[in-house]
Order: C-alpha cells, then structure tokens, then sequence
C-alpha cells in the first residue's frame, strides 16, 4: 500500500536494521525499543492485521519468532521474551500492517505485567458460552 | 506432567471453561482474567515454553487465536484484541506449559503499553549484526 510505512521497509524504500528475510517476512530492529534487539516480524504482502493473513503467512511468522527469540537469548543474553500481535488500534496496534513483536525481556527489567480481575460466580460461565467455538 | 496445572486442565482433571478443544489444543478462559475474556490457549502434550514446541502446534495455536480473536470482537464487543505468548519467567511466563494470550482490549481501557527507548547513533547496526538469522 502506497501510505504504509511498513510496505516501504518490505520494499527497502525506508531504511532498517533487517535481520531476517525471505521471500514472505522480514524481521527488522523497531526504531523505538522496549528494550535492545526488540524485533518486528512483517509480511512482505500487505495485511491490515493477523484477522485478514491466511493461516500458512502466521505459521511462517510464529516460526520465525521462534528462531527470533532463541536468537536474543543466546546473543543478547537476554532471561526471556515475548511475542506479541496486536490487532486494532484499542490494542496497540500503530502501523495498520500485520507485524509481530518479539521483546527480549530480563529478570527485575522493571516492565509490569496488567493487573488481573476475578470473575464474580456464575460470570465465567457466562463469558464462556459467548465465546464457544466448538 | 504429574505436576503441572495445564496438563491437569488438559485431561479435565481441573475444571475450567474450555471454549474450544481439539485434538491437540484447548482453549480456555483465564481465571485472573485482564479483562473478562481473556482466553488461554493450551497444547494438550506438555512442551515447556514455544522453543519446545513443534512448529506445527504452534502453527494451530496461532490460527486459533486469530479464530478467538475474532469472537472476542463479535461476542464481547471488544475494540481489539492482543495475542501473545510469554517465554521464561522474565518476560512474566507463570506457567511452564506452551500457551498463548488472547486479551480482549477496549478503546481507552487504561492498560498501558511499556515505555519505549532510542537507540544512540551506531547501536541499532551493532545489534542487528549480532541478531543475523539469514
């Protein structure tokens, strides 16, 4: 898509820090890290969110963030990571292209997990059924 | 394994809400939930974290969350949604059991994203020389 900053990567058009490619994905440095090495996992094709990318792209994209991590463990020393996906603005999401984050994490690093809540009795139930996919 | 709580919810012998179950993967409600709804998919065989886990499972789990995602949108009327998955007890992993987080989110529902930083002139390319994968 012409306005989106993330199909100018996959087209080198905008410069980055790529270290990953193959014909589908490219994994690049974000410009603006949780921590160091913090790595974006992004289609080549354009996909607004993981909603709208066929199951064989997200296979590939988990794949990589996979080998991603195990990377950051062995060469950042990093304790840890997380990846993430965040689909629709209300969850994060700031570039309208889907994209995986993979966040190298350590012990005490000071990041805070969100604070959970309790169900009241009989409300996961509830939920439960709106939610069956079975 | 005899001491772990997802393969003790895997063959029922925990109770949960299971919104979904397959052969290989069952997906339940989280009991500390961020918001109501927040959805844990499972792998029934026990693997430790997603390093463990055969790209295949990981392939289903996430082609599942893309399906709970897009319920949690329809049934619960969220604005978006986030999937992640935690690997070692520093990026917040609490159980060592493979599983994924689907976390309905709400515009301007408080839950902060972690603070961002810069990297200084030379670091970024020093970093992704040591992160190479290709």
């Amino acid at each position: 898509m012409e306005s989106c900053i993330f199909c100018h990567i996959a087209k080198k058009k905008i410069p980055s820090e790529v270290i990953y490619e193959d014909k589908d994905l490219i994994a690049i440095l974000d410009i603006a890290p949780v921590h160091l090495g913090h790595t974006l996992i992004i289609s080549k094709k354009h996909y607004p969110n993981i909603l709208k990318t066929p199951e064989k792209i997200l296979a590939k994209m988990v794949a990589l963030g996979k080998k991603i991590g195990k990377k950051q463990l062995e060469a950042l020393g990093a304790h840890g990571f997380n990846l993430t996906s965040n689909t629709h603005p209300a969850a994060g999401q700031s570039v309208m292209h889907v994209h995986f984050h993979i966040i190298p994490r350590y012990e005490k690093d000071g990041l805070k997990s969100w604070r959970q809540k309790k169900y009241k009795p009989g409300e996961a139930e509830k939920i439960a059924k709106k939610l069956q996919l079975n």
